[in-house]
């Protein structure tokens, strides 16, 4: 457990934090304590800053992975008797799709390929074909391939045709600009351990107020309802049930650290150097990310795996971590690829490190080929 | 947040943990890495070992605080045309009962004083009168006054009639003892962040695996299937979704302190002692315990408010940590009290000094009958 062989993370969430960050763990909280209240509080706060959403949306924390969180913004804020309406374009969205069925919610998809962005028009026509459905479920950042969503178009005609939008923002909160006063949403969900950078343990969903408030009776879950956590925590500034102390306090910290950095637009664009120098450096390998450029958010790139018999992941994976960096699998039902994190507290010469070590592993596993010889 | 300010937490939950504890956060962790499974893989182990349930019960852990465990534990064990009995007597079997109804299993409670234990002969007697229960679930320590439940007894009658005992040992586990091997149950459930003094932010549930593998289907919650994370785990060897990986392993590192101790009896030991000497400092001042003698948990202590006008909880909390220690306000619906917690990582000065900040908390605020005379 030497600090010495840390390696880099190099994957979507968890992710590599500040050395600050993990500091901030190192003090116990009281959970009904004052002074940790405040902390919870300004987390809210800020992560309302981030989205302008003062004045119209509510941050509710949630204890958890960001699953739990999206499952707590379906569960709450679909009535019984909703339709949910999920465009699905790779893994996240399937996940979403999967949440409405487990809890009973009526399900109807557009099915994509994991290479293709999500159509407006085409939820455009579905609503318009079926009045029946009462909210749309998008995935911003689909973390499966790395695919950005067209969060605002969407949101629009969503909008237009008086539905509501729940958006899994998970990988992409704090790095690609969400702003409530411009794109109308109900709930934003996002969690501690992406591009906010701090450690995994909780989510959050910034609602919609007036939405929220209509939510009672809605969870047929009592640690997932989010109203119930709401009204608890207006009332009393203390989390329903015992905070993940450590994590809040790290997150809190993190945010400060956000703030320093210059807020979303550093943050994003630190994130898209890095993706940029990504898909050069290992270009200039030979490894083809698998993404149009056009739709590739600065989050997660994905790369087709060598065609080399010589290329096997589990092998790769170690040869990597070996040299100081963790990939992350692929995450595609068809192709075999693997995928390299954009997101996380490494200095700049994280990617062109990586991009060495991926270098050296090929070299040292004895792969030759990396692409087909007629799309190099 | 500086450290030398840090109070000393007298909650039951989170709680004062260990330097060295806290220290095994300072690293980030991969949640897919083979490193980190084995820390997952690690604590399963261990937790199966305190209960001396391997071979016959699995442990699955759940992100989240411990009601999330509780409420996957009802929501996978019981069918959704189960029936639970819930002997109620504070609090947390209140939550239990509440998770029931809100996840629309039937329910049916045997209601009782906080100051009493639950009865095994009620229990015996609901059963034979109902053959439509199909599980109990009790709450071991009902943190709320602090009452040890007959929790050997209660699972012999359960046992008898043939029903399915699911046991909320969330502030007991790993200071008093549950026996697999004696005391049959279908499930225990406890939290990180409780007796095994790690931090909080996730839960765990020890199920006896012939009835977790009849439990496919039965969750209508993604999130907190228990089945679902059970399987996944088995053949991956990862948790379905990020893991907090920092509690996880600052809980495995909290867990060789455990067994460096000595394991339970040593645990419990010092919990006990920690009680004893901190209601003979109190009745010193003059401060009453609540519960009689023979039902209280050397986990947590319920003590009557002092009847001066002078006293009011939040200013001698606040006087309280001022000195250093962090109470806990009381949980009784109908007698003004407060808690102090005995559990944590503190050291044999604790205590006493706890109770001289008591003491001078209350001269401080000029508190000076603390109990009725006739009571004295
Ligand atoms: C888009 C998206 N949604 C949901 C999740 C799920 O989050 P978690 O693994 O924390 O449950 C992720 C995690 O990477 C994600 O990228
Ligand atoms: C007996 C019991 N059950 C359940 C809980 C709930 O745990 P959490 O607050 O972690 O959700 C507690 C917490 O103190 C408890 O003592």
């Amino acid at each position: 457990m030497s600090q010495a062989i840390t390696p880099i993370l190099l994957t979507p969430g968890p992710l590599t934090t500040s050395e600050r960050t993990r500091r901030a763990m190192l003090r116990d909280w009281g959970s009904w304590d004052a002074d940790f209240n405040q902390i919870t509080g300004r987390i809210r706060q800020r992560v309302l800053d981030i989205v302008h959403g003062q004045g119209t949306h509510e941050c509710v924390p949630m204890q958890g992975s960001g699953t739990f969180s999206v499952e707590a913004a379906i569960v709450t804020l679909v009535p019984r008797t909703g339709h949910v309406l999920v465009p699905n374009n790779g893994a996240y969205c399937a996940r979403l799709a999967r949440i409405c069925k487990v809890l009973g919610r009526r399900l109807t998809t557009i099915d994509y390929s994991e290479a293709q962005q999500v159509s407006p028009a085409d939820v455009d026509r579905a609503l318009a074909a079926d009045p029946s459905i009462t909210h749309v479920a998008l995935v911003h950042c689909e973390t499966g391939a790395g695919v950005l969503n067209p969060l605002h178009e969407v949101a629009q005609v969503v909008a237009r045709h008086g539905r509501g939008l729940i958006v899994d923002a998970m990988s992409s909160f704090g790095a690609i600009e969400i702003d409530a006063r411009k794109t109308p949403f109900d709930a934003v969900i996002a969690a501690s351990g992406k591009c906010l950078e701090g450690p995994p343990g909780m989510g959050f969903v910034i609602a919609r107020r007036s939405v929220l408030e209509q939510c009672e009776g809605n969870a047929h879950s009592l640690a997932l309802d989010l109203y119930d956590q709401w009204v608890y925590m207006q009332k009393t500034t203390q989390w329903r049930f015992t905070p993940p102390t450590h994590i809040v306090a790290a997150l809190d910290e993190a945010m400060t650290q956000y703030i320093e950095e210059g807020g979303l637009p550093a943050r994003g664009g630190r994130y898209a150097r890095n993706c940029k120098a990504l898909i050069e450096g290992m270009r200039a390998l030979g490894l083809r990310s698998y993404l149009d450029e056009g739709l590739q958010a600065p989050i997660i790139v994905t790369f087709h795996a060598p065609v080399d018999p010589a290329y096997e992941f589990k092998a790769f994976y170690q040869e990597v971590k070996k040299r100081g960096y963790i990939l992350y699998p692929g995450k595609l039902t068809q192709l075999e690829t693997f995928r390299v994190g954009c997101i996380g507290h490494f200095g700049e010469a994280g990617i062109p490190g990586a991009v060495a070590a991926v270098a050296e592993a090929l070299k040292a596993m004895g792969v030759k080929q990396v692409s087909e010889p007629e799309m190099a």
